[in-house]
């Protein structure tokens, strides 16, 4: 299928936008999360976004607060400089760390994420998807137009973003790849257990991060496909 | 889709087969474990059925040791009863009690099992699906022709089984409902974790144990299809 690809800058935040074709403007959109730096992700988030419209989705993303060609967030950076530290050291990443790695991050980029939904002219029936779970969690909780989260377990979880998971009420499926190196598998079950989604599904697959059997990403889809209600254009994947 | 239903005996033990319409004796069969009482459980062991013939399985299933109009195992019945006083005495249940509930019906089923395929005629290719997991992971271990085990998480686990877990290869799909009271939710998640399947899938959603969403029915019957390779003749179920 051919996909029409826009790049355009929002506020100056580089983002891109895939359309499938015969989709109008009310399609509904796909937020594709990732871990930062655009030009390097493009690939695989073209492939996510090929997949989306399958169902009938359009998807957007836009490069995360410090990553790419967007100015460095000094205090992330050393944030991200204590964490290369302490695994380098061979200890436990803190509490602290992690708050101070993800939380502006989160900050940050959850009003961007919103204002792309503004951009989009999205109403309401939107997605996220992504790998940035602690985004996906935020977005969930603030912004009323996200339907459903698709949330990639593999990043570190603030201890906050776990309170503010238990007042999630959209519906979530969140993937896990159990021998995730980079992984805290008890800190992603925790995550899972309270999010406050009266429909959820955890699904863990064997294999490490990279290592998605396709057909959990063909499970991701329908999650979304049931809860954004598109008319699927092909479901054979 | 109309199948056809047949009940019949294997040594005395009551079995049931359904088949679906144009289907031959090679296509793959899927064994449908369940917790015993064959008549109060046919109605829903008969959807199952309609399930996986929408993918072109015939299904079969045997009484288990000691239920329906088979005779009681006394060992499994003294062990009930342990299980029910701690219950109702707010007690824990023990390894001990769990030992010897569970173990002698697992000891008995399997070579039942085994002897069901050989009267079928399957050479390989079979599923095993269904909730008294500790049968589906010994038979997984012990006969070849079982070539994929779905797994509904909910019923005890002996230690013993989580040992024998460890040497299972065949690709797994475990289902487990996550606020099932029944349910010992941590030991399900160490039987996933020991599988030695270099394919196994966990899925967990919201709800009790009987609160499996449909769409899990669909993943689990997708797993099936993967593994077992028959023709699907309906994906839309």
């Amino acid at each position: 299928m051919h996909l029409t690809e826009e790049c355009f800058t929002l506020d100056g935040i580089p983002g891109i936008r895939w359309t499938p074709p015969d989709v109008d403007d009310t399609a509904p959109v796909i937020l594709l999360g990732h871990p930062g730096d655009l030009d390097r992700m493009a690939p695989r988030l073209r492939g996510r976004a090929q997949r989306a419209a399958a169902d009938g989705f359009a998807s957007a993303t836009l490069e995360l607060p410090g990553a790419g060609a967007r100015p460095p967030l000094e205090r992330v950076e050393a944030a991200r400089a204590d964490l290369r530290r302490a695994v380098a050291e061979g200890r436990p990443v803190d509490d602290d760390i992690v708050d101070r790695l993800v939380l502006p991050l989160v900050d940050a980029a959850v009003p961007e994420w919103s204002a792309l939904l503004d951009h989009l002219g999205i109403d309401g029936g939107a997605g996220y998807s992504g790998g940035f779970l602690a985004i996906g969690v935020r977005l969930a909780l603030t912004d009323p137009r996200i339907a459903a989260v698709g949330l990639f377990a593999g990043s570190f979880v603030p201890h906050a973003i776990l309170d503010e998971a238990r007042r999630v009420e959209t519906p979530a499926h969140v993937l896990l790849q159990w021998d995730d190196e980079g992984n805290d598998r008890g800190r992603s079950l925790e995550l899972f257990d309270a999010l406050g989604s009266a429909q959820k599904t955890l699904q863990a697959n064997l294999g490490g991060h990279t290592g998605v059997p396709a057909f959990a990403g063909e499970d991701a889809a329908r999650f979304f496909a049931r809860h954004l209600g598109a008319a699927r254009t092909d479901v054979s994947g």
